[in-house]
């Protein structure tokens, strides 16, 4: 049986992979910039302690711990015959692998608030890490490309944000997407409205279910924790709800009397007025079902999915007022947004949108004659370089069929022949391996037919 | 108390950082591709099995662990009561986080074989993981970047490294550089004709002191382990001696009467014949106090160290036999080197060798006159976006005497003014924030004033 090296959810990626994660992260960074967005770069390692309260109580479960180094027992005075995994893990792990990127840019702004100037807006490119359970578009590594504004309350931040999605979609070319609006204070308010044994986190990780195990069985799991029949019906009503944001707002808003719930409906009301104007390409669309599975958001909320796809969104955000309290600074209002990268190449990859591959190929390939010519071809090969050419030597001197073989496998553009014959007149062998031709010249007349004008350093 | 939230030796990078790391970037991978080496990506998370036994006694214990998920300890048979903290992690932990790029790549090679053709030269730039005591140039995580060949006995191939490594200090204006060079034989050779009571690996783990600790230690602790008094001495004399290679080579084979140590020398001896013939800008010395910490080396080993710096080397490399056997596939050799990225960078600050600073700045930004004209300066910023400029709205109606003072801050070229006169007229207020200038244009004519003839897509 062959054995499996490697973790499942835990990717490795190929040259040609890379070339096209290239593609999609230099769109992403080129609106990134346009829209103002200055690059960070935070640890991949956290304190356990600065991840733990932000995720919710499913989120916490996917966090990566890391095991204090040493002799750890030594140091801890827990009884180890009677305790439960998460109490061990409380003694024995100081560390953790970042969840997502916006825990880290709180604490990043904590510790560089005096040289940060407000509004601030960076970006950050980076992997996470979730001990989630592998499938398509799951991944227990996977890299998020994060833009986030802190430091203003005005709602045009998260205008901003959703022009910045639709510009970066509209240059990957994905049609058919969606994004989803809605308000944390819509949901906050129809749960302030009703009676029901569970604190507001749950009651929003319970619907935010709704895409996962459907409305009846999220109904289910409300009923049972002491909904009333009468309330659970409304729910049920507001979430298939069907019809323009104006119905959906005068339905719930004459079914609900709560100071939030208008409140989150006069911000939606403001982003979509604007936005309106801005004629993006992109379809909108409130959702209340959104929930967003952090417990960091307090005002808008979105996420981008395809509605040709069912693997769950390809990018999502909103807004947080209290999250840099956890780091002692109060008072700071911020609006983010997150691409999943290796989802956004999932769907490229599926709708073809990838530009035609440009195989990997190397410019020069040197076939090695033995001991009495390869310095001499190594000569040569500095000098190359230094001209910006991708240049490698074959390392041993086999059969010059066997290297012939590899140069074609390897996508070489010239193959260089220095053999006894060619060392004596001072010349080169150059063999086109895309024609086929081939011809014996000087290295000067090489360099001369090299098109390599804007490779010069 | 100032609480500190975040871990010492694991780094945040601002955005400076990141346009300093971007230039020493561009200049390596620049010369990584000339060399013919092609990207991968590895995962930041290995099974922890295929870390354990690659690094030595002194390097397994600086592996990060990761903690099962669940209820891990409801899924163990050990007994808890009399567990040491080695064992419990055995029992609690299956993964780890990368020590380095090497061992990855092993694995790596082991699962794509049959789509590689040999040999194969990859690259790959990314971060690593070390729980170490963090100091000046040793940190928790740090960024190597990797340059491997394998699939090839070739000592052209090390001669290859070395030259790409001299490329690209050469590039970065680095001098007073030197690359140590050795040979895992040489060490091997001495250490088959010694009587002492130590494995090689513990050898070769003391020799690695060296720098650390000095000669005199490394002596003492040879002694401890049984060394008799003569060899102590000619130890004693052969990592002090002075002078040219030959004359090192002849002293130490006038002591020793050794296969391997025969190997080693005509090994070295081959490829300073080759780098002879480069005439390369960088000094090369053989030092056989070189060891590297690393156990999967077994032939060439080397290192680059600045002469005016102590804080350790900047680039490490070497040849491994056996490195797949452990990933089932034996017979494949291969030779790698690796740029501490972290490293590089101290040093360029201190020879201040980073180019001119360029400071992030802004193309536009929009001051914000409150609802009547938002809407205008958004449908403006999107049209300056698509021509490729960077472009912001402060996100609140203040004092534009505040709005300004932000402008400066954040390096902003030009503001665009929309006010309710302006926007009457249909034009725009574009203050020139480097010289004070201000004009009354139209949109049009900001438009053809724009440099923006290579930023257009």
């Amino acid at each position: 049986m062959k054995t499996n090296f490697s973790l499942s959810g835990i990717p490795d990626f190929s040259s040609f992979d890379i070339q096209k994660r290239d593609y999609v992260l230099s769109i992403i960074k080129k609106h990134f910039i346009a829209f103002g967005f200055s690059p960070i770069s935070t640890a991949l390692i956290e304190k356990r302690s600065n991840l733990f309260g932000s995720y919710g109580e499913d989120g916490e479960k996917l966090i990566f711990q890391i095991l204090k180094s040493g002799d750890y027992l030594s140091k801890t005075n827990c009884d180890l015959k009677k305790i439960t995994s998460n109490e061990l893990s409380e003694n024995i792990s100081d560390k953790a692998l970042r969840y997502d990127l916006t825990v880290s840019f709180a604490r990043f702004f904590s510790q560089n608030q005096s040289d940060i100037n407000l509004p601030f807006r960076r970006y950050e490119i980076g992997p996470v890490f979730r001990a989630d359970r592998p499938q398509k578009g799951r991944l227990r590594q996977f890299t998020q490309c994060d833009a986030d504004i802190i430091g203003s309350k005005s709602l045009l931040l998260e205008v901003d944000l959703i022009s910045l999605i639709d510009s970066v979609l509209t240059s990957l070319k994905l049609n058919n997407m969606v994004i989803k609006i809605s308000n944390r204070k819509i949901l906050e308010g129809i749960f302030q409205s009703l009676s029901i044994n569970l604190n507001f986190s749950q009651f929003s990780t319970t619907i935010d279910k709704l895409d996962k195990i459907g409305l009846n069985k999220v109904c289910d799991l409300l009923s049972s924790h002491g909904l009333p029949v009468s309330q659970v019906k409304l729910i049920k009503n507001i979430f298939s709800f069907e019809g323009t944001y104006q119905d959906k707002k005068t339905y719930v808003l004459s079914n609900f009397n709560n100071k939030n719930l208008k409140l989150g409906f006069d911000e939606i009301s403001f982003i979509f007025s604007q936005i309106d104007a801005l004629k993006l390409k992109t379809h909108i669309n409130l959702d209340f079902s959104l929930a967003r599975g952090l417990d960091y958001y307090t005002g808008s909320i979105f996420e981008v999915v395809s509605s040709d796809n069912n693997f769950g969104s390809i990018c999502g955000g909103g807004r947080y007022d209290q999250l840099t309290e956890k780091f002692n600074i109060n008072n700071i209002s911020g609006v983010g947004m997150s691409f999943g990268l290796d989802r956004l190449c999932i769907l490229l990859d599926e709708f073809n949108l990838f530009p035609n591959k440009i195989a990997f190929s190397l410019d020069y390939m040197f076939i090695n004659f033995g001991e009495e010519t390869v310095s001499l071809s190594q000569y040569y090969m500095q000098k190359l370089r230094m001209l910006g050419a991708s240049v490698e030597i074959y390392p041993e001197a086999v059969k010059i069929n066997k290297q012939l073989s590899y140069a074609n496998k390897r996508g070489v553009k010239f193959v260089i022949m220095i053999g006894e014959e060619e060392a004596k007149k001072q010349q080169l062998s150059v063999k086109n391996m895309i024609d086929g031709s081939q011809e014996l010249i000087s290295f000067e007349t090489l360099i001369k037919k090299m098109e390599f004008g804007e490779k010069k350093n």
